[in-house]
């Protein structure tokens, strides 16, 4: 028996989330759901692919991941499992899976083809919620889709290296609920570019010179108290490895937060500058 | 073993949830209790019915609604349970009900009266933990309550139709996360009035002379891609069988929503036209 | 196997609190956790302190309430197991624990040392999760840190009695979901300072003279409709046993609530005046 996690732009005021779960029960009693997030941005993929990417690593091997964002079927996007990572993943084709597909090769993919076989009146979700618990059980892909060798590509928002190599240019691809910036600059790429040189992150405001290893090497006196340091700015690579902008101990309803306080947004710019 | 599931207008930041989850377990320690929604607004048994209507279908048979809202047992409002197409909904009786037992005749009413069983400093919530317990234990209706032949009816807010039957009038009871406004006007209600003449539903900007059968049904064309669609105003049957205005692929906080473009708000009038 | 329960200020739309579930459930697939609330505001240890004290007495005993509030491990703040009236409370020592500790007085407490056991890498969640899976189990406290004889305790807030007795002055330590205001002054403070003598709830509008036992006492006259009642503020202690300013069947996005309608917030003084 595998865990059943969900990642949704639904909401939590609508009913859809507790009818998914009945479904889901319904389906497949024992199954053990667990929720990721709800909040994804409305058919923001770019969002849902860094949430999933930052949340798989702590579940175990064997997990499904179903993914409802941007997941009616159309002419352009099939439904697809991938599994990756000894992990399942269930979503649309839609661009969404490519976070995880360019960092590590998928063992097999299929195109979902059980449309036929439900009920008249089922919706794409209901394909999903089958899937899923087929998958949970134990059940082989193969039985519910027929074996595809890619998924679409989304190759957007890639960090971008200077010919001279002395740049490094990312985008904020999410903010999260404390107001810190996450960008698609992980610390592999960074390493990589950098090869031991001196750097600085461009911010409007003064810029970083030092990523720090986490949010509390900020406080680098004994003199002084921890809470002399709220407020500052700082950068990190965060646990799911991508470089992060943040305020220490940031209120984004009080104090502010690295987004509001530094004017960046979702896609924003940023850049890291190599010295010599 | 059944499914509990909980409606309630407590939010998630406060402790009301998690508390009456402890409650549950504490009296059933195998209970398995699924969030329907915490987020229905304050007081609001409109909102409360047209959710538990939306979601009870995607439970199995058996399944306890426990309906934390307006629940204060008072002079006017009496606690009840009802089991109604094998499901069984805890409810203040005010109404809440209506839109379930309009539609399929209960199987069976009784008004709680365990309240003085219990121990002193119990409160209203208490009684409903010990009744949804008791149910999904298997226990039996008679023994937590007095047989009662119906339960209040709320008429307000149901659509008219017009002397000539020429127009249907319905009001705006739901708008959901993506700001789809959903009506009291049933598919079954519409087929009836509509005698299949063609027919416009009002809007203050074009008319919408279409009812599609899903979100995507909107593409109609092989030539453009779904992209070219965002942002189109479209109206559904949802899968509760009510009558939705939708925009594809809405974001409220960015294109708007179906509410704001419309300037359509809970309780608005929507009109139906039909021709000859 | 005791519940775990959660207790942040991750808020949900992220994927924190799903992957702290992961961590759980990869440490200990039987766990059965059970969020409290994740929407603490950030880095508010007074607010959690609240929240958890006013949660826990709706757990069995051997519940084990992980506070994910504040709780990076640092110079100053260590982390601790506090074992108190029969339940585990794991959380940084940053005094979000006094509101518990300065009721009934711990019955053990140890300074967790097991971050060297952890994998490297290991962040401080981490060993949150190694310690609620440990206790959950039923593992001793000495196995996972060294018994210490007090924690650090925070004054702040606590109500003050005039030097005449004729006054008690509180603070505004929580304001709910429905805008309703809870005040550090609790029922028994209440009554040891009032010894049965009249009082009066200062307020901008007019003085509250009766709190009530709960919400719908305010509906004395059997004349009137529960309706005629609506919007009306009244006092009462609720359930946690704290004195509660509300306004009865209050909803902040419509009528308005205790905290918008009267002026207060988070830390504003309530003063109690005691005649003679």
């Amino acid at each position: 028996m595998s865990i059943i996690t969900l990642t949704t732009d639904y909401g939590l005021k609508d009913h859809f989330v507790g009818a998914l779960k009945g479904k889901i029960l319904s389906e497949y009693s024992e199954a053990q759901i667990i929720d990721i997030s709800h909040y994804i941005d409305p058919f923001n993929t770019v969002e849902a692919s860094y949430i999933i990417s930052a949340a798989y690593s702590s579940f175990p091997k064997g997990t499904v991941h179903l993914i409802g964002v941007d997941m009616e079927s159309n002419k352009e996007n099939k439904h697809v499992v991938m599994q990756w990572n000894d992990h399942y993943f269930i979503a649309a084709d839609n661009g969404i899976l490519t976070m995880l597909s360019q960092k590590i090769v998928p063992q097999k993919i299929v195109a979902i083809n059980i449309h036929d076989r439900l009920p008249s009146g089922s919706v794409d979700l209901d394909v999903f919620v089958k899937v899923a618990c087929h998958l949970a059980k134990g059940g082989l892909m193969n039985i519910i889709g027929k074996e595809i060798s890619s998924i679409k590509e989304v190759s957007s928002y890639q960090p971008i290296v200077s010919p001279d190599g002395n740049s490094l240019k990312g985008n904020v691809i999410y903010i999260d609920h404390f107001g810190n910036i996450v960008t698609n600059i992980t610390k592999d790429h960074f390493i990589n570019v950098a090869k031991g040189r001196p750097y600085e992150i461009e911010l409007k405001s003064k810029n970083i010179k030092t990523i720090l290893p986490n949010y509390s090497a900020i406080a680098t006196s004994e003199k002084y108290p921890i809470k002399s340091y709220e407020g500052e700015k700082l950068a990190v690579f965060n646990e799911s490895g991508f470089l992060e902008i943040a305020v220490f101990r940031s209120n984004p309803s009080t104090v502010g937060s690295a987004s509001s306080l530094l004017g960046l947004n979702y896609q924003s710019i940023i850049t890291i500058l190599f010295g010599t």
